[in-house]
């Protein structure tokens, strides 16, 4: 007895918002889509771009893109997300579905808990770009991406049929991006992700730092450095918008990645000309050939 | 009166030295190409990929190869090279020329003053791939990279004119690859590298063991990792074999820098809730603005 959505909104039209509204476009959803972002820009861009289809700016009109809409996407940094929980917790009613894309799911997931139970679908697409904007945003930004989801089972048993139909059609919806879904509890998606997500930005973060403080505009690293440089501080342009939230709700287990590689690298530093530096090259290379 | 190189030996035919044998045919050099290399199965991919011209295995041959060339390259790891210098000071005369592709340049610019006085241009492209061998090998390796010469003002004033003209050709021949020549003092180059290239490897190798430690085969980590992990972590794949002569070369600075680094995610670990790392972000974004 599946209701397919027939209307989805999306909050916040950034990179990952508009790049969801765009794949869900390539992957034949036919309904409307409207946008609320708080930048015009970002919703100009999206809507010229067909990302969305409608856009709300008016506190009215977005009342009402949220209640009639089927699917409600939230897209925009952790710390925005919680808000936006608060807000949509009196007007979203059985029958709708709310999921995101935040970068940690602990505390989203308890939010939902207390204000959505049932309604809210916690996600994390793995896929993003250094740089943000609705102009970057890629129908196929999810293509063989992992998508994490961390249901609460308590919560999914409790909810309403309609609501577990619009469950099962966004995990559709989702596989037809060509991303991989996949399930685990919301204390681990942030422990994992310290590790492969939030752990590699902030080291990337500290040595382009760090390399702005030793070098300033010095020309001979401009030229010298090659594409190993260029890869290890790419990150380094990420906005501190988003990662300010990922550092605020996922704090301890990333402080605990921290730590672990400062000792890594003193080690390493302590070993330079013994056979310990041997040990480090080889696990690096197993890790890289089982990975 | 310039007298072209019509005999080249490069000695080590992997990714470097078969890299610089493809780009010689590619700039338009006409002579020969002789190589050297303690594995048969490289020399032999060398051949067959037309990166040299002609292999010298015997000790005999390789001794023919060396006192005949005008111009040999040493393209092993660091350690190596200095090996083979203390081997090449008797063979070679005035109106040749050796030069190198080694990572850290100040060991070898003073066993250069020592051994092949003007007879010796220091070199180092900043080009290469995680993975060595001849098979990888390409004549667009050096395309757009930096090539760092660190020629010592005092022996190039003593050169003969031959060696002199062989080092205007070689830069030449260099310049035709695609890179972009620069000179700098041996321990600049080194203190420099440690930042831009050393460091960053070692960063790579770190985080890579650190997580092979802390999740070895475990599938959930394969299924999520993404760009940023693989970014992060390709350099783990490097060979043992040349860091561990970049680091025993050039312990020092690279252990300046990786507590340098160290010292630099303690603090971030420890502002991970305060506005200090608006300030590390800012910086970050800062240095990829202007790199």
């Amino acid at each position: 007895m599946s209701v397919p959505a027939k209307r989805i909104t999306i909050i916040g039209t950034g990179l990952i918002g508009a790049s969801i509204g765009l794949a869900l476009r390539d992957a034949g959803y036919t309904g409307l889509i409207t946008g609320i972002d708080r930048s015009a820009d970002e919703l100009r861009t999206a809507l010229d771009r067909g990302a969305i289809t409608h856009l709300a700016q008016s506190p009215e009109k977005q009342r009402a893109a949220i209640s009639r809409a089927d699917l409600i996407i939230l897209a925009v940094p952790v710390l925005g997300i919680l808000q936006w929980m608060e807000q949509l917790a009196p007007l979203v009613h059985h029958g709708q579905l709310v999921t995101d894309a935040g970068s940690t799911k602990l505390q989203i997931a308890e939010a939902a808990r207390r204000l959505l139970p049932g309604r809210f679908l916690p996600g994390h697409p793995m896929a993003g770009k250094e740089s943000g904007g609705a102009a970057l945003a890629e129908a196929a930004l999810f293509r063989g991406a992992t998508w994490l989801f961390t249901p609460d089972v308590s919560t999914v048993v409790q909810a309403f049929e309609a609501s577990a139909t619009l469950h099962s059609e966004w995990r559709n919806w989702v596989e037809r991006f060509g991303a991989n879904v996949l399930d685990m509890p919301a204390d681990r998606h942030d422990e994992i992700c310290a590790w492969v997500s939030h752990l590699p930005q902030m080291v990337s973060t500290a040595l382009s730092a760090l390399l702005e403080d030793t070098f300033g505009n010095d020309a001979d690293l401009r030229s010298i450095g090659g594409r190993a440089l260029r890869e290890m501080t790419r990150l380094g342009s990420s906005p501190f918008s988003m990662w300010r939230d990922v550092a605020h709700t996922n704090q301890a287990p990333l402080a605990h990645t921290l730590l672990m590689l400062e000792q890594r690298l003193q080690h390493l530093r302590e070993n330079l000309r013994t056979p310990a530096l041997r040990d480090e090259f080889s696990k690096a290379n197993d890790f890289r050939r089982s990975h």
